[in-house]
């Protein structure tokens, strides 16, 4: 089952040649959940063949323009294309005033329900049968979330030959302790998922941290993550513009990384000073070796852990 | 004296890999007058090199968002750079409530102000000492302007051997003359700049007519026009299906060029359905054959008349 992490945008504030403004995207089961929508993601979609069709949520970080701009085009845009399918729109307070506002002045009739929660609180944002979102607060110039995906574990390996052996028929019994419910069989003899059925598996965990000064809470949201993406907007000699700012470098997006334990790490929303990503590259991998700079267009395959 | 357009966005509508939503720059003498600002337009700014500091007009056709929803990712990120000079912005009803709108709901603070002027009639919508810019009502699915922008004639070929032998002395009376007033030598020798100048020489002309139907109104906006840059969202076969949306087709944009005796034609806002430009090309030059597709990031230098 593949999940794939799409980086849509990677610039910082302002885009450049080569860097659209930040959303990343990630394809999971034919969904589609897009955290941040920078101005131009509609072409970065095109680009990637994505499809406005699909069944989609959009997580925004924060209601700063380079993060937010490009929504009402892809509304737009699959107005246009007669998207039926409900889409999500969940972010901080101000996403329905700005969503509403967008309507009202630039005319465009929407032709699917639009769907519009302002998170109050960390914790969940949204639940679904095999993996929830959640969000933590951000440390920013602005309210702002940062974001978690994350798989929820898998049934085991089931073992047909252990159910044959205990006289279990193949059919609904199965596919009943395979789903992870007891059953009875014969004369009150209870079998259990596990008598036939390896442990659990981990899911996935992708953690955004959006535009955010590295803290704690992040440490905490990105804990195990199988991949964390952390903005990185000034290299280490801008520390304190960066703190200012309410932006990262590349040692403090590394050692969120280290001390959350995760496995991979990806520095984005890059600022347009850095022509080529080896400065902020060399800094990170200091601390965390297993860096990359985000690079427009790149598709990042998480394998399911095995 | 150099005029240059530069075709930022010819899609129509919706954009495709190839072609960003509709924008269409003018750089006059270090100036830029940009018709329509539709997503994605910074970047091809940034593609074209024009720079996000300069005296600029923005002159919006209409409100739908295609049009405009590149206009706040300007606002912003030529504010992030720090521009100070004025930014006049023209376009119809609603495009106030739009720029407030987005004003309240992203948080961009302007480092620069902004002159927003809403278009109540047909006829001058701003002059300057060397050109003006007039609009015409469009025929669209919602209030639209076609806009001119024409230079006003330049004084005619200054002589400075008839000057001489009129005995004017080098200087300040020289350019009295060349700025078309008379003047006065000796004992009330009347002397009128005709008599050292030739005829004043035209200026040039472009005609954008944003998303439109072709219609009477137009043609008389693009009367002698150097060049036109006409709507041409379909081709032939779909007649019915523009005239429905509001919108031309080769043929008519051809013959608005013809009877307006425009000495070029440009067709822009190019639907999704059209992977070459060669259908559309076909039935526009049967009528006028100075035609040209547009294309992104395409220059064209208008050359002084002689």
């Amino acid at each position: 089952m593949s999940l794939e992490v799409i980086i849509l945008g990677s610039a910082g504030s302002i885009p450049t040649k080569t860097r659209s403004l930040p959303a990343i995207m990630v394809r999971r089961k034919g969904e589609l959940i897009l955290f941040d929508c920078g101005e131009g993601v509609q072409r970065q979609m095109m680009r990637t063949a994505i499809g406005f069709d699909k069944r989609m949520k959009v997580l925004i970080t924060h209601m700063h323009g380079d993060h937010v701009l490009g929504l009402p085009g892809i509304l737009q845009t699959m107005s246009l294309l007669g998207r039926k399918k409900t889409l999500e729109i969940y972010g901080p307070e101000g996403l329905g005033d700005f969503v509403e506002a967008i309507d009202k002045t630039v005319q465009f009739a929407l032709s699917f329900p639009l769907e519009v929660s302002e998170i109050k609180n960390e914790g969940v944002v949204c639940e679904e049968r095999e993996y929830k979102i959640c969000c933590a607060e951000a440390s920013h110039s602005t309210i702002a979330f940062a974001y978690s995906l994350e798989e929820k574990p898998r049934p085991g390996k089931f073992h047909p030959e252990r159910a044959k052996s205990l006289g279990i028929p193949k059919g609904e019994l199965w596919s009943k302790l395979q789903n992870g419910s007891a059953i009875t069989l014969g004369d009150n003899q209870l079998i259990r998922p596990d008598q036939v059925m390896d442990h659990p598996r981990a899911g996935r965990k992708i953690v955004y941290t959006g535009d955010s000064i590295s803290s704690q809470p992040l440490i905490e949201l990105a804990r195990y993550a199988d991949l964390l993406i952390h903005d990185c907007t000034f290299d280490d000699k801008l520390t304190e513009r960066a703190l200012e700012d309410g932006h990262s470098t590349p040692s403090q997006a590394a050692r969120t990384a280290m001390e959350a334990k995760a496995k991979r790490l990806i520095l984005t929303h890059i600022s347009a000073r850095y022509k080529t990503p080896s400065l902020l590259l060399k800094q990170a991998t200091k601390l965390f070796p297993n860096t990359i700079v985000a690079k427009d267009l790149t598709k990042i395959n998480l394998p399911l852990p095995k």
